[in-house]
């Protein structure tokens, strides 16, 4: 993680409310800084509750309510199902997987400013309008490979894709292919400390290998010329073609024009180049093939449908020195389960609003994190221009607008429609485009678009759908971003008597489905430990 | 491109053949030394023969017969098809594709050596033995487009990879993850360049403008500390983890232990990073689903079997004033087949000791092209080990030693059993191994693959096929690298008579199978137009 704030919105946002969306980085900063706790709490490897731990020690399983059938929800019930405990989940929507949300083609959902939107999306195309994407490392993929879910790249970086800062005087027509950017960015970079090198300016950092190898690895990385020509950096074919190598003579045409240095560095197009660093964030990544919803789909079936309510809407929770009582309303009827625990698996910021006996500090704690707005939109289009016009197959174009980012489909290559995210934003830029209706998100995210894309951005539009999480019911937020060191996160990780919490909230993987499955690992091990020593 | 040679086996090996597998890079560098034909001559967007062009003018459509059911004949065939030429392939082997071959359980082959293998891969196993990537921009994938074969992502780069270098003393189980050799290297390269110019070493080549957005864009490139703490690189997120980020407190363990500019450099892990910038290279690159053959398998069906004759050599060409005369051999009987004109898409070197009548000049210029040998080897591991102990789903891992590449598979993600490349070289590295039995060439790949891997490469393994495509019966190499002003070249650009030459090695991209294609569209168009003006 770099110390200096890059200028990539989703990253600075996530920095400037207190948290990296990137693999505890900020932890590790303030570790340095003497801030956090003073070593690694580490958690040890996951062993699931087995049937087992209680016929050979006399226990019996219990009865567990579960808050919330997202995926800490569903991987709580589903973990403690392994050993035989007695779960209900009570969700409020209509549908298990909360932000992990598929939308095809009768998708219907209705905004907390009344806006309804019912998705036209033809057959076989979809939109994750949540979690889209999975980075090799996290535990979503074993979960993948328990649960049956094939899974195929997600396209998270193409060298094809587009850069466009208008703010930094880009014009409409002129983007710029990442490829085009990464060899003039590198080959400036290249040169400049070529010739640093070579002037004796770093004598006291290199000795004599140390700038023979690093002018060796300069002329590969930057394709700039040797020392006679004062390793100047005058084009690639790094940048790409104009017209592509052909048959015969026909060599193809290299990209001309290279700008200048100081051009290149006004354009700000390396801002977006260490994003493909991240830890949570580099290729490969994968998408499960069909959509992101095939995973709580799998949850829930391996966990049973009778044991997951529907349209139960959390109303009350009163911990007790033998059980847990949570009321609820379901289909305008108020309901009453009892259950020997309770694991709230809501987001923190609406379990705050649940009238409950847990005490004001809980109450103060859930309510404290800072929530974050986040708004996607798919634009299905009846062609796939990207492919036979750009030749871009995948992966992302990053902007300065506030669409902030283009996705161009992961599935349905070479097919004939195709589903592009026309905007992923977050923060200011996700309020401005809530704020609109439906229509006119369409509207300003295509006018954008157009400006990268031309007509054929507006023309090909066959149907869109948009999502603002801040704006959707039960869920009211994108993510929730706990200052870790605070008293409020260290007294939700405990339970509150016999109700205890879960969710990527509150993980070291805020916003990842990582984070909601290893909070409710931790959860699940708390619980049963508690229940095989009690 | 580069003009310094990199130190990549594959790219400096085609170079010291005279051609870069890139992109005619070469010719491009040859054109600014005045060595090449003065200006790109390239080719114009191709028109398919329509049956319109016979009927509309009251031409008829003419008898072809192609020489090699390679990509470039397949392509001839069915590009001439659609207007209604009447076409016969002669393809030596028994079945189409040529070096485009997927190998599968039950797939036999005999070399020029006299080794028979004989796959024992499992159902819904395979290894592409020739071409097994495409890249977004090549025409390869127009004819999956047309021909209806899906296609999937190619993970030609992944940061959870692997480099070892052990000419530059790396010791077995300590290869370095491309993510935490790109982090150093990158951080090194940034402390280095933000020093030298914030001393100022810089400052006639970079206004104060371009100074600071240097100095931010280094910052975020190579995560590097502020001016205060003199930019120094001391590790990143960057690198990796050696315990994820969990939940709770847990924030994981960022990979520590960072090793020193010297060391870094001195392990040449840099060398690698400018592949993926290569122009044919780049991701996101793009295989058929179910392996590579399904194009030419697809192409076949479009012909129509009936038009190919398997197991057929040619023995003989003989143009005449009327036509031409081709005799073959086919299941030991001598055949022959006359035709209006003929297509050569056979590799240049063996169509040179076919007997033919088209003057010692063409006879010297195909045979006059430097042919490079590749092997390769498929590793069915009993086990998705890579997936579950390093959390590798695909990509390449790269080395110094004489394996040079090892691929982990693109398909199959989270299955049971799964097949890794075990090498894929090229030049003297695939003289080494194909001068080895087949078993011998497993051991070999085996015993390097250990030093990255461990013992779990060996134990694993369930079996292995490989290939030498320079000891491969009807091919005899693995691709043929042409100097593009030579005057054989030119004279093969053109037809001798009525024989008309076509393949890879007639392209700025040789070794490509968009090579073939665009090679194989500029005879259809010639041998059409000359055709239509008769």
């Amino acid at each position: 993680m770099n110390p200096v704030p890059t200028q990539v919105s989703r990253r600075s946002f996530l920095r400037s409310v207190g948290v990296s969306g990137g693999a505890g980085a900020l932890f590790a900063t303030m570790g340095a800084l003497g801030l956090a706790p003073t070593a690694a709490q580490a958690t040890p490897a996951y062993r699931a509750p087995r049937p087992s731990d209680f016929t050979l020690t006399g226990r019996s399983a219990r009865k567990v309510v579960i808050l919330g059938g997202g995926i800490a929800g569903l991987t709580t019930a589903y973990e403690l199902g392994k050993a035989g405990y007695d779960c209900t989940i009570l969700e409020a929507r209509d549908r298990t997987g909360g932000r992990n949300f598929t939308v095809r083609g009768g998708t219907e959902q209705t905004d907390l400013d009344g806006n309804t939107q019912r998705a036209r999306f033809s057959n076989g195309t979809y939109l994750n309008a949540g979690p889209a994407r999975i980075a090799q490392w996290m535990v979503t993929l074993d979960y993948c490979r328990e649960l049956g879910v094939p899974v195929e790249v997600f396209t998270n970086q193409n060298a094809s894709a587009f850069i466009y800062n208008e703010q930094s005087g880009m014009t409409p027509g002129n983007a710029v292919r990442y490829r085009t950017a990464k060899a003039d960015v590198y080959g400036y970079v290249s040169e400049l400390l070529a010739k640093a090198t070579d002037q004796g300016a770093l004598d006291t950092a290199l000795s004599a290998d140390d700038k023979s190898r690093l002018l060796s690895f300069l002329a590969s990385f930057g394709a700039i010329g040797n020392k006679a020509s004062g390793y100047a950096y005058t084009g690639t074919e790094h940048r790409g073609f104009t017209s592509d190598p052909g048959a015969g003579n026909d060599a193809g045409t290299i990209l001309g024009s290279v700008p200048s240095l100081s051009d290149v560095f006004s354009s700000n197009v390396g801002k977006y180049f260490s994003f493909e660093f991240g830890y949570d964030q580099a290729m490969l990544m994968f998408q499960p093939v069909g959509g992101m919803d095939q995973i709580p789909q799998a949850l829930t079936r391996a966990i049973g449908a009778h044991r997951i309510e529907l349209g139960a809407a959390v109303t009350g929770v009163t911990d007790g020195p033998n059980g847990v009582q949570v009321t609820y309303t379901q289909r305008g009827k108020v309901r009453r389960i009892s259950a020997d625990y309770c694991v709230a698996a809501m987001p923190p910021h609406l379990m705050a609003r649940v009238p409950h006996n847990l005490g004001a500090d809980v109450t103060a704690a859930l309510g404290s994190f800072p929530v974050t707005p986040v708004g996607k939109i798919g634009l299905e289009y009846r062609s796939r221009w990207w492919e036979t016009d750009y030749k871009i197959f995948g992966g992302i174009t990053e902007t300065d607008m506030d669409l902030q980012h283009i996705w161009y489909p992961s599935y349905g290559h070479l097919g004939e429609r195709g589903l592009i995210v026309g905007y992923y934003n977050t923060g200011s830029a996700a309020n401005v485009y809530s704020a609109l209706s439906p229509a006119d998100r369409e509207a300003r995210a295509v006018a954008q678009g157009v400006k990268i894309h031309g007509d054929k951005y507006r023309t090909e539009l066959a149907t869109s759908f948009s999502i603002a999480w801040h704006r959707t019911p039960y869920l009211e937020g994108g993510w929730t971003s706990p200052p870790y060191t605070s008293p409020g996160y260290q007294l939700l990780l405990r339970p509150s008597g016999r109700v205890y919490f879960a969710g990527d909230w509150l993980s070291h993987a805020v916003a990842w489905q990582h984070g909601a499955f290893v909070s409710a690992r931790a959860t699940v091990t708390a619980l049963h430990q508690r229940v095989m020593a009690g």
